[in-house]
């Protein structure tokens, strides 16, 4: 492995590009192996390619269910069956869901007028490198703790530089609330939501220094659930990046080193939806 | 690389493991580079893994939209606001739809009785490699054509053995007549729809021989729309495996070396559901 001096000299060099190109450039600087062969003409023409290797996938994904926790205010997702193996040869169910249900996807278009909807986010940003940061500590302590620059500066310490174009997920340990769901909405007596998020500063540098591709968080907001400017979605989405909500699994993944998959949403106009979101290590 | 050969003796020794291990040891046999570092404890714990590596992430998933064609008798997708940036903070949509909408999984309950569920299919076979077998001239020249054990010999023949594990996707050429969405679903004076599929036999052999995860196809049936059977979806749903139809994009990709990762929905009960499918290349 290259040192953190090395590897913080080419990211720096780097950090302003986000094109593919940009990427590539950091890959190949740091000597990452490479696994896909490079799609080449002769390759898509119908040349052998070599498949990704993963030794694991790690499912980041609650499953959903009626009773699944939603942002105070909005609808639980509802499902009903439309044919059965009673009535016919295949069984379907309609399913009803406002879009910010489950874990989920929040585009651009969610807080910012003319933003992205789902169906135009660049799919190459939906495989990333993953990164958790893990303030489960600090969480068990105060419920509106939050993800600040110096918890990544702590982070960057220990596991070196945030790759440019990764995916920084939160860990909060949030999840083990979910057998109650009034636990993980978590609303006090003025029905006020609290729960770990991201500091709006925090987000602002990870976007603008690290130029992350998303962030994502194991509670029902990006933002600590009691802010009142969600600053940390206007950041987030106003700079053009996706978040995902309501993330699972979060301690099951090494903090630096795997790589997020994400199944996003694609409907027309869509402000988000649910996704499944996948861990390779 | 590999003779044919000597992959195609590898694959017999292996072909009936479909285990994790039986892959492993495939992949490793036939000299396959790993990207990913090996999950060992130390990984996992918190040591530093290397990213697996895509030169491109290629979609394979369609737009929804309410004028995606369905399957005749199944209801369009359909979207109201429930909230928007005139009246409040965040836009967010009610979604309606009917699982075997858009790009979207099959999941075995769709035609078995106490078939898994989507929430219930192992996270592991939605990372594979992907085989594209192209049927496009045929299809061309007759609407009810199907992918036949022939056509997977002669893919074999090309490309080597289907390594165990994997995706197969047919690719018909189909998704040209979207621009035509009666054209896509393509129904003749008695109301039966006619557009190519796989075969029974060859679900078959694709199932039992070489041990596929799923199936896709870029139409709206695993079978060719005028089966009166569903053989296709008998033979792989009834052995546990998924299919995935309405793919999209799969002229883009290689017939063999790409990965797909497949978004597969998690509700509980479902029998299937829009999903994101993404091959890495």
């Amino acid at each position: 492995m290259c040192s953190p001096t090395v590897l913080d000299r080419v990211y720096r060099e780097i950090q302003d590009s986000r094109s593919r190109f940009g990427r590539r450039s950091f890959l190949a600087a740091v000597g990452v192996t490479a696994a896909g062969l490079a799609a080449t003409p002769a390759a898509r023409a119908g040349g052998n390619t070599t498949p990704v290797r993963a030794d694991a996938v790690i499912d980041l994904t609650h499953t959903l269910t009626p009773q699944f926790p939603v942002w105070p205010g909005n609808e639980q997702f509802t499902m009903r069956p439309v044919a059965t193996l009673d009535t016919g040869r295949f069984a379907v169910n309609e399913m009803s869901l406002w879009e910010h249900t489950g874990t989920h996807l929040d585009a651009p278009a969610h807080i910012v007028r003319g933003g992205a909807t789902v169906e135009a986010l660049p799919v190459r940003d939906f495989v990333a490198p993953l990164a958790v940061v893990d303030i489960a500590g600090k969480a068990a302590q105060d419920d509106d703790s939050v993800v600040t620059v110096a918890d990544v500066a702590a982070w960057e310490q220990q596991h070196g530089p945030i790759p440019p174009g990764a995916f920084v997920a939160m860990h909060s340990g949030w999840e083990a609330r979910l057998a109650d769901p009034a636990r993980f909405v978590n609303a006090d007596a003025l029905r006020i939501p609290h729960a770990p998020g991201f500091d709006r500063d925090a987000v602002r540098m990870l976007v603008h220094e690290r130029n992350v591709v998303g962030l994502g968080v194991d509670t029902l907001s990006l933002d600590r659930a009691s802010s009142s400017d969600f600053g940390a979605h206007v950041e987030l989405l106003g700079a053009g990046r996706y978040g995902i909500e309501a993330m699972a699994n979060l301690a099951a993944v090494p903090p630096r080193g795997a790589t997020v998959v994400v199944g996003a949403p694609k409907h027309v106009g869509g402000t988000g939806g649910p996704c499944r979101v996948l861990a390779l290590v």
